[in-house]
């Protein structure tokens, strides 16, 4: 295929771009097989340079003497009618940011306009822009080796040796969604694993998540087992979950669904384990919404938050009809349980759902944050969502295909991820000096979900991955995040580290609107950037006086980003 | 008038105090004519140090094996049925912390109850505590002339000799609720004033208020004219305000009543500058909610607060029921169109309701936190307090008598300042950089305002201030805020003086609930704390790398504000 042929207009002159809270710019407008650019004729610096995979969707309207007007309507014969008028399209990015630009003629603005959806809706990941991302101060195996199951495995053999690293899955046969190395216990054998996967839905057969070095307790993720209307029962399933709780322990499963909709599984070949054979293991259903539920959230949040009418009543509804925040104290809820069960109760804990892809990674990343120091510090974090996220299967490619504004109604589409990182965001509120991130950094990682020039993000599960080369065709995100000039800026000055637990307040006067996230492009980000310029000037001050603790190379100031 | 007689049990042990967020103490309770103490016997230190005048509701309820019950109606007789019983007295202070005393013995539990009944309903205001607190760090004189109406006018005629000092009310005898010296157009004499003071309600004559240095516009205060209901006019009135306003220049009157409650004011005496008389003069009416609505907002929104149901449904629909941000957000929005006025429009702006002693004060005040960065100083923030609000009049201890919590019916009690300060608070988030001091300054003064050991915030007009010799028997607060130890707590990392006027965002989005005010009592501050020791540890260390621009001398730090 050629990105050629899907351009109808490569370039536009007298193209006026209208952001919020910035002056408006003229320039010339260009499209690239990858990127929207808009060069401003006054400087020499592009205005605009983005991405056409952040771009959720596009409006057009036709500018005349009588106003606006939409022109979903019209085609290219009555095109001729707006002859002299100018094309308004309005950019809604992924990111949330919503921009204009004015377009001298109609044919150009439909053709710009139509080149933007047929290169936005390209669906091979192949043809994204990581694969063409080269730039000069980044290489291509960097960042990838950072975080592998064998290294897990390692780490946690320093404290026991109950479990093992299996390459049952070396080839992705056994499930599909696993990456090829997965940690289990050592009562079982790859021969039982391949049973086991059998009896768990998408071969998702439970595999070890996280070590709780002050009690030696464990979290577990599977997927539901495949009980079905019958009862079916399967052995290994069985003897592989009473081996991980040792003598006297007992266990939790956390379901994250209501036990209706446990019970209403089994009909279409899922279920739960029961208390008869799954003795010493309590179930606690807990449910979490998902899917298309969060998606609608998400765009009655944005809708609220862009709202211009001007009435607080108004907006408290809408924030409050969006049920954004009840999601958010759900799942940090749930999270706590799980934690509380490991470190309070002393307890193991297995958690799942129906496919242990979306909220259980959530549950799972979640209580490690509260539980493990490590997992607030930001090569912890990293790790945590190579880990739980990347290589456990979360289909983050078809989950964040689109944002808020996207009319195409999909079914895959919803903002796990971003509620995981909302979740973050609240904790780090409540611990101001207990995470080595700032917000920024959350919010970087959330629009590489969304749209990135780096291949970490791409794919659905590891098999994806291997398959297509990411690991040797594009370039890690963590390559250019740790880049020393990049990681500065994602520094909570307050960060010390400490060894305790986290246990957030999930009282609804303790949840926020992430205003960082939500409202950063309804609002004036001078004065905030103000700010943080100043924090930065302090803590130079500050750290040119203290000794030396960190041994990085200086490296020069570049823009790692942009090619 | 003996404490003593009021005191029905001076001291009580093995009494259990229990506080949100806090281990319960046990300990022994003694009551003083204006405190109330508890002492545990483990440590040496006070437990509670609690100043009756900040109690602003009590609840007696009883505890035994059967749970507990209200003792509303428990009188002396019945009272011997709970022998052996303990007593609950639920404490609601102004500062809006709610504490549980468990107290062995209903017979004492009652006296407790009745003693701080009768000692904090004490109304004679030299019977308040400021009269008899003597720190030894502080002395009376220090303070109280920080902050004159002379010196206000010697600053102003660096810039203009337009306006002149008054005299005419030194004996309060014009207006009872201006000081003794007022700044008034150069133009009108005393005789003048004198019957302008006649036409206007409570005597509250115009006066000058702020002047814009940019472009030498005025704001200027009053109370409504006294048309009445045969539209009678003052000449005196209609030349004194013609003069301030040169040749070819307009004023803008702003009415903070709708134009049916101007209307209507007239039949009761009152009324409003009519087009006719007052040429150049454009009345713009934006009606700002006042008294019992206000009070009724505050108790809901704290109520809301304190509401322990767990569903964010239920919390953000009674914030939105409480309208508390929406009072904030009329008030922010209309000194912004005062501020507008003045420094784009340049004219001179004219503000008053009926009385001009609460709304008007907000809208003056707040103007010039937009408009001069003076006042975003820590000693230019004092200094708008006295002139804006204590020395003009507003009833400050009318208003802040009670606070959310009492069932006291009174129609005086408003949060007038509390949302002042609030309005303060939203403008320093939306401008990190502009403010000296941070949120505890602001908490300070809400504190202070309600109760205190301070003679600032006693009395409701200067006239009461003269009578009492607040200003030779108490201590001003200034004197112990400013002291360096104390200072130091109230700076803002952030601050950069800068020469800019704040237009702040009053876009739903952009107003928060302060949570540092009213959810203070409600979460474990334990981590915030951290947070801000950290940040001052930061701030001391480039401090001490950079070169001391502060020549404050060092002082032992010590605890001012006990006695």
């Amino acid at each position: 295929m050629e990105f050629a042929e899907l351009i109808k207009t490569s370039k536009v002159d007298h193209v006026v771009l209208s952001r919020p809270f910035l002056q408006p710019v003229k320039g010339t407008l260009c499209i690239t097989s990858h990127h929207l650019l808009l060069s401003s004729r006054a400087g020499e610096k592009e205005e605009l340079w983005l991405l056409i995979r952040n771009i959720d969707a596009i409006e057009k309207s036709v500018q005349n003497l009588g106003g606006y007007h939409s022109i979903k309507f019209v085609n290219q014969q009555n095109g001729d009618r707006f002859a002299g008028s100018s094309g308004i399209i309005t950019v809604k990015c992924k990111d949330l940011c919503v921009m204009y630009l004015e377009i001298p003629g109609m044919e150009e603005c439909l053709n710009i306009a139509r080149s933007i959806e047929a290169l936005s809706s390209l669906e091979s990941t192949s043809h994204m822009y990581p694969f063409f991302y080269r730039p000069k101060k980044l290489n291509l195996q960097e960042g990838w080796d950072l975080f592998t199951p064998e290294q897990q495995f390692t780490k946690l053999s320093i404290h026991t040796d109950n479990w093992r690293l299996s390459y049952v899955n070396k080839d992705f046969t056994v499930c599909t969604t696993y990456p090829d190395a997965v940690i289990v216990h050592k009562s079982i054998d790859d021969t039982a694993l391949t049973t086991v996967a059998r009896f768990r839905q998408g071969g998702r057969f439970p595999v070890f998540s996280y070590y709780h070095k002050k009690n030696g307790m464990v979290i577990m993720r599977s997927s539901q087992p495949l009980t079905g209307a019958n009862g079916k029962r399967c052995k290994e399933d069985e003897c592989f979950l009473a081996a991980v709780l040792q003598a006297d322990k007992k266990g939790y499963i956390i379901d994250t669904r209501s036990i209706q909709a446990a019970h209403q599984a089994k009909v279409k070949g899922g279920g739960f384990e029961s208390k008869a054979n799954y003795q010493n293991w309590k179930r606690l259903h807990r449910p979490i919404d998902r899917g298309r539920v969060l998606q609608e959230s998400l765009s009655k949040l944005v809708d609220a938050c862009n709202d211009q009418s001007n009435s607080i009543d108004r907006w408290l509804s809408k924030l409050e009809a969006s049920k954004w925040l009840s999601h958010v104290k759900t799942i940090l809820t749930t999270a706590c349980l799980a934690a509380q069960c490991v470190d309070r109760e002393g307890a193991a804990v297995l958690i799942h759902g129906s496919e242990g892809r979306d909220s259980t990674l959530q549950l799972t990343s979640l209580a490690q944050i509260i539980l493990d120091p490590d997992c607030r510090s930001i090569s912890g974090f990293q790790a945590l969502i190579e880990r739980e996220w990347l290589q456990a299967g979360h289909p983050i490619q078809l989950r964040c295909a689109s944002s808020a504004y996207s009319h195409a109604k999909l079914k895959q589409e919803a903002p796990v991820f971003l509620i995981f990182l909302d979740c973050c965001w609240q904790m780090s509120c409540q611990f101001p000096c207990s995470f080595e991130f700032n917000e920024y950094f959350l919010i970087t990682l959330f629009e590489h979900a969304y749209a990135s020039c780096f291949g970490t993000f791409l794919c659905n599960t590891e098999k994806e991955r291997f398959i297509l080369n990411v690991k040797e065709k594009t370039i890690s995100i963590w390559a250019w995040m740790n880049s020393p000039c990049e990681r500065k800026q994602y520094l909570n000055p307050l960060y010390e580290n400490n060894s305790l637990t986290i246990w957030p307040s999930v009282a609804p006067q303790s949840l926020q609107l992430w205003q960082g996230l939500f409202l950063r492009w309804n609002r004036s980000t001078e004065h905030l950037n103000e700010a943080w310029e100043q924090i930065n000037q302090i803590m130079e001050h500050s750290k040119t006086k203290s000794s030396p603790t960190n041994t990085e190379l200086p490296v020069p100031e570049e823009d790692y980003a942009r090619d």
